[in-house]
């Protein structure tokens, strides 16, 4: 642990969130799901999708850009899909909601899969994803995201970071999670180059004539500003490296969250000074035990997870990963020392409850 | 059209391709669906999966690697899923009945999903994927492949180039079809590389101890005698470009090609001198009707690829596509003027049926 951490507790870190949710409106239910949303991130070790945004979440519904008490409304329904529109509510008790009737289709259906329209930022994709593993099946997210993306040979922003998540159960082992962007990075990460004034590395941005962007700063600006300049897609520039690879699966998620419920897609997904984006979700279930026992796909999970979490790692490496192996590992060292908050993010979080004379149960 | 290339009828080599087959032993239905597939990869301007490995198939069909007369079985199958055991027969005739079939559930079912197994190279994946598109559909195919991949810090082979694909159909517009290896390149890359004696790019493959391989030659040595080395995953190598994530994509794709239908995966899915890979496909459709309106969705999908399309080219670079593009206008352009095959492709295919008395109508 960083000595600029601190530990708190996971359920009292929840309640707290939960109680400044309800304090601006949400729903006790709601409150309390987009909390454990938002405080999984953290646990997993993803803290830029965790309580570290709590302001984010505070700021947008308190300008109505995130609407506490709207109410979800099924707009088509089958027995293999759902559409949902979240009428610009916070995105993770929707999702939680919409991942849940997927999961109950799919038990009967073999597969479902559903949109969420008009909805907010739902946190990690992969807290949805997983969710269909206690039930034997694949379970799969993906979000649009306001556009920061540069086709491959463009120069203009035209899909967001665009994360799909894949989840997939085991045995022993530790469940398959993937979950990531489809962008070559976030926007996280080139902001963090900005504030350390370095170079950004080659393959991550272009400027606004696209070409390769050094300056994070001025690239920044000019994405802000729709004047070109944007981040690459998974496999960086051109196509040498697979860049168009990565564009693919962008334009991918976009068809099946934004252009498949007939909301908002690529270039009109984007945050103003006035409002949020209104990004829109994906979700699906797949029932293993159409296809074979379910044990023993658990049982050949462990053996394909386990052959590659001790295959030989490159000189100079100590470990090789599969996807979700980390975080995993990293939650359960967390539930057990507490959830690590850098010490900003604890500033920011105590005091945010200060305005209502909420006290965080672990402040010191 | 470059002047070492020869144009031929596409129907004409389809009924060449057809009758090779069937000269060794495949039926006449299953014959005229392998050469289709195969025609329609040098139509798309994909050679690398075209009638340049006819050599491949027939050497395969001939040394009893590929079971010209296997019959397929059906072994697990519901309203929403199939598991076909393909018996070792090529890998296209069966992979077009088992998509046929899927197409057929979801239009009763909304979703369906199948894996075919114990199977043979089948193509390209996006010709499966496209399939789904005239029913108003969207498709999904992917296979894994004889192991080549080097998981992000790793130095042995654990996976394969493990394409996948993902059809979307549009009105006016081109459809969208990705069909991408999970690689950053695939084997063929690389022996073009080792034949003209350059030096790989930076971010393709690893040499046996982890490191960066730049020699082509002495990678693929290492490789094929299973000692370490391999290509690296889309991303390339380590996590500053994403290479984590293309190799989860990659381990996705066998999860849900091997695992899923209790097949070969990973490591176990290699060629020998005595036998080729058996590999395993997954494919699947999923109902647009039952989310929206299907030709309000071919509309949206217009707008969408037609932004991308007209968006601005970076300095440099004339034009923005999107994934199918490229392969569609060159599918009107060839079906127009004839396929283009290579001098050495066109010979080769033309040697191939002298052993018979097949003469190749367009043989000159």
């Amino acid at each position: 642990m960083e000595h600029d951490e601190i530990r708190v507790d996971r359920q009292s870190l929840e309640l707290y969130c939960q109680r400044i949710f309800q304090q601006l409106g949400v729903s006790e239910e709601n409150a309390a799901t987009a909390s454990k949303v938002l405080v999984a991130a953290d646990a997993w070790g993803i803290p830029s999708h965790g309580t570290g945004r709590l302001w984010r979440y505070v700021n947008g519904l308190k300008s109505g850009q995130i609407l506490s008490g709207a109410p979800f409304d099924i707009i088509a329904e089958t027995p293999s899909s759902l559409v949902i529109n979240a009428n610009g509510a916070m995105g993770a008790p929707v999702s939680v909601k919409a991942m849940e009737m997927i999961i109950e289709k799919a038990k009967a259906n073999g597969s479902a899969f559903g949109c969420v329209r008009d909805s907010n930022h739902f946190g990690i994709a992969g807290y949805y994803a997983k969710m269909a593993l206690r039930e034997n099946m694949i379970g799969i997210a993906m979000t649009n995201t306001a556009a920061l993306g540069v086709p491959t040979f463009g120069r203009q922003v035209m899909y967001g970071t665009n994360p799909l998540a894949f989840a997939a159960p085991a045995d022993k082992e530790e469940a398959f999670v993937l979950d990531m962007s489809t962008t070559v990075v976030t926007r996280g990460k080139v902001e963090v180059y900005e504030r350390l004034e370095k170079e950004l590395p080659a393959g991550w941005a272009v400027e606004k004539t696209g070409k390769p962007a050094r300056d994070a700063r001025s690239m920044l600006d000019d994405m802000q500003n729709r004047v070109g300049g944007g981040i690459l897609p998974l496999g960086g520039m051109g196509k040498e490296l697979g860049g168009h690879k990565g564009f693919g699966l962008a334009v991918m998620v976009d068809i099946l969250t934004g252009v498949l419920c007939g909301a908002s897609f690529g270039q009109q997904v984007y945050d103003t000074a006035e409002s949020s984006a209104r990004v829109s979700h994906f979700f699906g279930a797949i029932d293993i035990s159409r296809f074979r026992d379910p044990g023993d796909f658990r049982r050949d999970m462990d053996r394909m997870l386990g052959e590659i979490r001790q295959s030989p790692p490159a000189e100079g490496e100590e470990q090789v990963y599969y996807a979700g192996l980390p975080e995993m590992e990293r939650e359960r060292e967390n539930d057990r020392l507490g959830i690590p908050l850098l010490k900003k993010t604890y500033d920011s979080i105590c005091g945010i409850g200060r305005e209502w004379g909420i006290r965080f149960s672990q402040e010191r």
